[in-house]
């Protein structure tokens, strides 16, 4: 057998753990919630029972190359703290790294939650066939991470990767990060309920206050269920979701040109009704997409692809993730395998 | 003597040609007009005309590493073609380098004009400590460069760093691009002269409109100096020619955490009127920069500053360019210096 290594997904709600071979291969997996309400000690204790339990079980099939972990947050990448995670309250400045390594008594690898999904689409999904990727994944929030040259960029402070705070709208909606209009507050789950319940405020949206009344969870996935049946309010919802995305893609394809762009997380399930606004936006704001978009016969050319003569080279590809919400799980699995000593 | 390479800069308006030593030594300066108008041909000839008087001059003194040439437009770095370039009629897919290799019958790098102007920047200018710049140009248009880990960052395509078409207002002023309000409609040199026409039309401009009536060259320069006059128009121009560029740069510094951003050409002689907007934007809108921010006694701890604790480790550096109108010129020498065999 292969060598393995632990991957750790700690989010908010889920508390996965799964061992993974090089290859690839997924061996085990466990799922548990994270119970945030028992406190920080009690979430440590149960993913370290969880990962001991896994290692044993493999400890004489195959030598395990160490720990990964993804973590909402903001890690200190020298001292192995959790400087800040709104997603875990009671884990700022927490030294995860340093206790779990005590614990457990082998390599433990922090990195934060987008920056191990990128590099999980980087190794085995969508993204395999390339060395510099950017990811953005719409869960409650946007999340987002960066590849280059094949290994995660984390910038100077470990905070990269932030295409959620990009702002779309300079007088927009507020954003709990200080900022108005920020991407997040268009194409996260949080901002679908939120545009369909304005929707419904307006009087004006008779399917999607229905479903508000009918369904007492009322999500981005109850909204994403209209817009498949065909409801035009709910379709509008998605539409303006793709247009907020596509003015960051544009952007973002301009700056970087990098081969490809992919987009995860839950809200990416409602790809076909929001990336047809994507790709419209790509044509007519981004002239290097214009000049490097696949060919596609359906497009008019306006815009930016009138100016600019698509030449030889690299298309750029702008895609859904493949591996769902496993892409951080085996991208925290992958850093073991790719630390430098 | 150290070894010598020969850089040019090839502007639409000036083709400026310099001797520069590995220590970066300006050993001699040509400075010649682009005379666009008599043709492509009599621009090169020009051009290696000048460069072999220097070469010759040099030649029993330091050996020639080659010739490095920024070029204003999309450079396919295989072929050596110059694909596009709006600001040189008549020069689309010219095989300019093989041309002047067979000319000169020395090794020829071409390189896209901002992407040297980074180069420069990031070798004897403000960004010199820095392995990871991003750098934008604010000229007739607003260009940009990327250096990622002492290299320039050209993308899949060699066409990265548009970052002067980044969309700032969605609905914003139409682009010659094919977008709306991209940056470059907002802080270019030919956008705060449309500015303060817009100023003027509205009657609302007596300083600016007595300026643009008595100067017949009203350029961005004039309203520079109509704002240190302390005209509150001109001034107001610039404010916002510093809000729309901290705009894009709080995007930047969230998705890149770059220890380094520089803004140089033209209008980053007006440094004092826009850059405190700047300022002001960076501090609402980037929770990157807020956390990272160089401690500012003055600023006040408002939005995204009081959300995230400024930690240990790099500060976020935002700063005028240092070799003003040569950065081109030392980056374009550079191009030989640092080329991969």
């Amino acid at each position: 057998m292969n060598k393995l290594s632990i991957g750790v997904d700690l989010g908010g709600t889920n508390l996965r753990i799964a061992a993974v071979d090089e290859q690839g291969t997924l061996v085990e997996k466990i799922t548990l919630g994270t119970k945030i309400s028992l406190g920080r000690d009690h979430v440590i204790d149960e993913m370290c029972d969880a990962i001991q339990r896994v290692s044993e079980k493999y400890k004489n099939a195959a030598p395990l190359l160490g720990i990964g972990i993804g973590v909402p947050g903001i890690i200190d990448m020298q001292t192995g703290l959790l400087r800040e995670s709104p997603n875990l309250p009671g884990w700022a400045e927490y030294p995860v790294r340093a206790e779990i390594e005590r614990r457990l008594k082998t390599i433990v690898i922090l990195e934060n939650d987008a920056n191990v999904a990128a590099l999980g689409e980087k190794w085995l999904g969508a993204a395999k066939e390339y060395s510099d990727v950017a990811m953005l994944t719409l869960g409650t929030g946007v999340g987002g991470g960066l590849v280059i040259g094949g290994e995660i960029w984390r910038g100077a402070n470990g905070m990269a990767g932030e295409f959620g705070h990009t702002t779309v709208e300079p007088a927009g909606h507020p954003c709990g990060c200080g900022n108005r209009g920020c991407l997040e507050q268009y194409a996260s789950a949080t901002a679908v309920v939120r545009l369909a319940r304005e929707a419904i405020a307006k009087n004006s949206a008779s399917g999607l206050a229905g479903a508000a009344h009918a369904d007492a969870e009322f999500s981005a996935k109850s909204i994403f269920n209209l817009a498949i049946q065909g409801d035009e309010d709910a379709r509008r919802i998605f539409r303006y979701v793709g247009r907020c995305l596509g003015i960051v893609l544009s952007s973002l394809v301009n700056s970087l040109n990098f081969p490809i762009y992919v987009i995860g997380g839950g809200v990416s399930s409602a790809w076909e009704a929001f990336s047809p606004a994507i790709f419209d936006e790509l044509r007519r704001r981004a002239l290097v997409y214009a000049a490097t978009a696949p060919y596609d016969p359906s497009a008019t050319l306006e815009g930016a692809s009138a100016h600019v003569k698509a030449g030889p080279g690299h298309k750029t590809i702008i895609t859904r993730a493949l591996l769902g919400s496993d892409a951080g799980l085996y991208g925290a699995a992958r850093l073991p395998m790719i630390a430098k000593q």
